[in-house]
């Protein structure tokens, strides 16, 4: 199928682009001696979490369980699950997956150990966790080495658990200072003879700085296979690396300086970034997508020296990718001109 | 299924809420005069649309022909679909729908209408047509009165047409300049000769202001049925009025200030509303939700005199209920504490 017979708004993915942002960063982390763990977020999709694997990930990132689940599914098999998992029911869950993969863990609290300690009892075949650290980005995490030693501690006495390491989602621009805080907390466990295996950081902005980390030994970028506007505007590349695009039809020209295009809210998403608007028109690079209905977006045209009429397809590089993929229920790899691929997003909207 | 049971994070709906709204908005139409033909984007499920009907709507609203085509084989017979439908594998779908059920449309310029005209070619079984207005809200629609004439011309020189009459969204606080917009066209269409069956107006936040308005016929609320924090801020109802909410698990307390939630931008989605933060928890009205990552939702409680324990759900009003619907694949409606239906969000995802 040619990419212009498809129905819009839907989303296509340009195969090339991916590969090459697959293959630039392993190439980098190879050089910088980090394994790379991609957090699989933003594609969803277990074809390109085998890509990333054959390229010599070490593993993958899932934010949920059933996000973990759909992936296990699909053939991956080494999955870290940055996440604390509560309650009887997705304990359960996190059970029957630890018998399927091999599966690594968070915790920030000794609530979320406890909950691990009594459901985990196989010492023989130990959950490894690891301590979330808060080092800088105001989300999860404890929030000092003394905190995490507790924590270590408490994972190192439970039977069915076993203390893996330290997890932190660095501030973007602060990589290197939560490296610090990192390397701190290791000689804090170290004073009380626990060894840590892993240091995972991650975030796709700061990715080709991360050589200069000292303790750091895994890293989880996630946007980097199609990056998207925010990105660029972040310093991460060009938007001519952009692989994800939204195709999308002007349906109306109410004024010579308005365009409403057939992707709103539901095809764009409403997350905002650095620079205007809610996403870059490839074809209408002056163009700015000044407000989003569910179903419309609208564009101003006043700095466009030429416009789009009615029924041309557009292609839009949204804000954020990550929230574009789970928005549509099935994407478009395309190469050429052409549709290579049709791939349901297995990954798309596992909430629990 | 007691509600206490179901996984976090999930939407919970309240169906004396869903009644009590529904019932409201039917009798203050019914007094005023007006029609409702209830927008079904905020549920997208054909058991409250089908309910609409039966309290007294004359139809539905929907926004896209793939949500059109879910609400038709859910039983829905009168549907109404104010987009400006373009290119020929729409235009087919457009045309066996019109086959299934009572279908109008809109068109705000000439290349609509043409399209339509090329399509729809029986005079035995024509397809209604509005046009669409732009009486201020900058969205999609003709700017003046000549316009319309001209539109209404094509249409109904058009012998598998029909010209049924004007459709606008107004701005908010706009609705009585937006009538008069509307009654000027009328007159203008009377000139030559052209008279309206159907003139469109809609709008939750102003639907209890409705009641004033000269020339409109119908009404097409669409919020109303679960309201949201949104509406509230505009002046629609009360945050008890709110059926919509999304329950949700504390998952981490980093500090004494700080709660971090299973719900982030996949669950409450992004938009934004007048009133501060992503959200209103309701067993905490003091917190503020001031940031969403995809899977997490980052809360400050410098203003709860109490504060949640990691483990314990809560429930958010989201600033926007029908994006919120879009992100569920499934809702539970509750009744006295109970879940009394599990249903699939039919129209969920139907982009094109």
């Amino acid at each position: 199928m040619r990419i212009d017979e498809l129905e819009t708004p839907c989303v296509v993915i340009d195969l090339d682009r991916v590969e090459a942002n697959l293959q630039r960063a392993q190439d980098y982390a190879d050089k910088a001696g980090l394994r790379l763990r991609p957090h699989v977020k933003t594609h969803k999709l277990p074809r390109f979490a085998l890509r990333q694997m054959e390229l010599g990930a070490v593993g993958i990132t899932c934010q949920k369980l059933g996000e973990a689940e759909a992936m296990a599914d699909g053939g991956l098999r080494d999955i870290f699950l940055p996440y604390n998992i509560l309650g009887a029911a997705k304990l359960d869950r996190l059970h029957a997956l630890h018998g399927r993969v091999t599966l690594s863990v968070t915790a920030d609290s000794a609530v979320t150990v406890a909950g691990y300690a009594a459901r985990f009892t196989d010492a023989g075949h130990p959950l490894p966790v690891l301590v979330e650290c808060d080092t800088g980005a105001g989300r999860c995490g404890v929030q000092d080495a003394a905190q995490v030693v507790a924590l270590a501690r408490q994972i190192a006495a439970a039977p069915g658990l076993v203390f893996r390491g330290l997890m932190t989602y660095p501030p973007r621009g602060g990589q290197q200072a939560s490296d610090d805080w990192l390397a701190q907390a290791i000689a804090a466990l170290a004073d009380v003879g626990i060894g840590v295996d892993v240091v995972s950081s991650g975030g796709s902005p700061d990715l080709y700085k991360a050589a200069g980390l000292k303790v750091a030994t895994e890293y989880r970028p996630g946007t980097y296979i199609y990056s998207d506007r925010m990105q660029v505007a972040f310093g991460h590349g060009m938007l001519a690396d952009c692989a994800l695009t939204v195709r999308t039809t002007v349906v109306s020209r109410p004024t010579a300086t308005r365009a409403v295009l057939d992707a709103g809210s539901k095809a764009l998403a409403a997350d905002l970034c650095p620079s205007p608007g809610h996403g870059h028109i490839v074809e209408y690079p002056g163009a700015v997508i000044t407000g989003l209905g569910e179903e419309h977006g609208h564009v101003d045209l006043s700095d466009c020296p030429t416009a789009p009429q009615i029924g041309e397809v557009v292609h839009v590089i949204p804000n954020h990718a990550c929230v574009v993929s789970n928005l549509f229920d099935m994407v478009y790899l395309v190469q050429g001109g052409f549709v290579v691929a049709i791939e349901t997003v297995t990954s798309r909207g596992r909430l629990t």
